[in-house]
């Protein structure tokens, strides 16, 4: 079976695909009896036409030349961001072609409109690579995990985050020398942005979302908090009481709605989730009746990503590409009605009275508070105070922090981070 | 999309299956599209009849009635063992209909024989609960990693010797008691022999090396140890040497050979496989391109295993499944040409030169030694030696401890166990 495909877009994951596509066509043949033809390769810099050449493939800066040829099967998609991105998807798709893409940032804006049209037109969309570069996650949950409820997703989808938090703690440095550290060595982009506040994760938890409970949250409702204002500090502290901080997308069903947020969080240091080092990956499923499972690969880069994106292709020119998950209604929790336990630092003024003072506002909102640590003073002679609370209501801590920053021995603002028991 | 269903052997996993269908079957059509209807159930115990009752199915207890019946399109065959489960499969095949099992024991016997078959008369055949329980590890390979090259795969296939393994380290205790608890627990056959002696893992190793390779090893050209041999002692040493013990299906394809094997291994305390606790399963892969991946689940039980079983069936039932890998030619290597590292414990007579003699031993054998350790004398007056080799030839190995255990001092059959250090 020969399928003819159009790719547009050489970059990091474009080049790796065109790379293992040449490598390991025979095996791919022996495993899969699918032989890809790359037909024609698009990119705005003609630079790149040798590539191309390399594949005998033809070459053009005109992405038109691959929707409107009626010999192409399947567009593969690996430019990024909303636009053309979105235009080459729609208009692929109403040619009658199906679509492969890495596009996160697209998929969680606009997958409703497109994953309906690939129904209306009877196509795939292949997405593997958009979440967890190399980890099949789309294909684990959507086909083999197709029976199952999942309860719980605590995802480490950013490898940038993952390194710089990782860095952070092993050698003992503060966020910016991470990140400068993670940027030298190509692993976070000139503007960190995107990772470092979370909004790549948020754009793949949307992802997971849709496929696990077939909905498309708004941005609005997936609260995001990036690790921008983590400090080293925090970190060791969080050891000392057995918890390590990691970026985390978390969704949680219940009966009635569904949380999905992305923020750091505190998590027992025994989990396996704590022991994923430098940029790699992973995602922890809570299901029925599969019960626990974990996912670990590579998250980004060229090659691992180039996986992903074949697997789509063989798949869909195989025939075998799962069908669209219907999508279905669920209200989304507020943030402020989450119940969770807290991890607090206030910076307190060394005078007696401060720990009064705090644990009166706390007791108000009925916060009841699990373990305290009042630290030697370390930090322009103000006091750490530590406090891992019980569970309570997010909008109460919210107002806690709120009145506690306002009093006069509180010299910075306190910092809150979440805890999962998981 | 209604396909027709013929289910035959309800044990456990069969009667979670009917279980999961029942309660997922909603969920399941959300996300496929697939309407699953289970036509006719077979067991040999009459008294199973009401549970095909409740589903609105046929009861029969003559496999006959589901693999002649023109309106059944998948033979679900959970009955295990070698016969009748092969001919209801070749029978089914031959009358036009596409399999899923969980059989194990069988694919690893007839596998070539079953999945020719399939080919020749254009049918799927579903194996993902033969393999890991509920991790999708056969969909991840066969289809998400279609890309891959598999260097090296590192499995902890069988849950009951893991538990066995795991509880002997976290409560010091004998080989003995462990497998009673976990037998006590059900977590052990009452004739543990498969599991223990390292042959499930066998019949494990022998699919993935079919799905990574297209090699179905003869029984023999894989050498199988099981744990029955391993003492608390041994647990303990390789502790304080930062090693753990597994049992471990193992594969590494080099340039023009192929190793399998199964045996307790040694393996650094610090990688993610030696955090796997109880009866769960892991596999570890290391591939190109996608690199190093890591999946973690429930390797057993009814429940768990009743999402693979219906993943299959869905697979098949929306004409999702993948094609039939091909088979390849590839030499499996000698389990005697194997090179690698080794931990070896002699229990000798405390009188001087037993270190110098077997020193020598080694040393002619070409085999060096990166650690000794003599401990204070602890059984019947033994002492143990515990050393670490270097890389050696495994043949040398065995020549060594032939010799080392004739010598007068030593008075116990020394131990070896495999290093691998991942």
């Amino acid at each position: 079976m020969i399928k003819k495909i159009g790719l547009i877009g050489l970059g990091t994951v474009g080049e790796a695909v065109l790379m293992s596509l040449k490598k390991y066509s025979s095996l791919i043949l022996q495993k899969s009896s699918v032989n890809i033809e790359i037909k024609t390769i698009c990119d705005a810099n003609k630079d790149k036409r040798k590539l191309a050449k390399n594949l005998s493939a033809a070459f053009t800066t005109n992405p038109k030349d691959l929707i409107n040829d009626p010999e192409i099967d399947i567009v593969v998609e690996l430019i990024g961001g909303i636009e053309p991105a979105k235009s080459i998807i729609i208009e692929s798709l109403k040619n009658g072609k199906s679509i492969v893409t890495a596009n996160k940032a697209l998929l969680s804006d606009s997958g409703k409109q497109i994953f309906n049209l690939a129904k209306k037109y009877n196509k795939s969309v292949g997405f593997e690579a958009s979440v967890c570069g190399a980890i099949p996650i789309i294909k684990t949950i959507s086909e083999g995990l197709v029976t199952c409820d999942v309860k719980k997703i605590y995802g480490i989808l950013n490898g940038t985050t993952n390194y710089v938090l990782f860095k952070m703690l092993k050698e003992n440095i503060d966020f910016n020398i991470a990140l400068k550290e993670a940027q030298d060595k190509g692993l976070a982009e000139k503007n960190p942005f995107l990772d470092i506040e979370g909004k790549d994760t948020h754009h793949k938890l949307c992802i997971l979302s849709y496929l696990c409970y077939g909905v498309w949250p708004s941005s609005k409702s997936v609260y995001t908090e990036g690790i921008s204002k983590i400090t080293l500090l925090d970190i060791l502290y969080a050891e000392e009481l057995n918890y390590r901080i990691k970026l985390l997308a978390i969704a949680k069903k219940e009966k009635d709605s569904l949380e999905l947020r992305v923020h750091p969080t505190l998590i027992p240091i025994e989990h396996p989730l704590s022991q994923v080092s430098l940029a790699y990956n992973a995602v922890y499923l809570d299901t029925q009746p599969a019960g626990e499972l974990l996912f670990y690969g590579e998250g980004a880069g060229g090659t691992p990503t180039s996986s992903s994106v074949i697997s789509d292709i063989v798949g869909i020119a195989s025939g075998n590409y799962g069908s669209i998950r219907g999508e279905s209604k669920i209200k989304i929790k507020n943030i402020k009605d989450v119940v969770g336990r807290y991890y607090i630092r206030c910076m307190a003024q060394d005078r007696p009275g401060v720990l009064a003072e705090v644990s009166k506002i706390l007791a108000s909102l009925n916060i009841s508070v699990a373990s305290v640590t009042q630290k030697e003073k370390k930090e322009n002679k103000l006091v750490p105070i530590i406090m891992i609370t019980h569970k309570a209501v997010e909008d109460n801590i919210r107002k806690a922090i709120t009145r506690i920053n306002r009093l006069s021995m509180i010299k910075t603002p306190s910092q809150i981070i979440r805890i999962e028991d998981l």
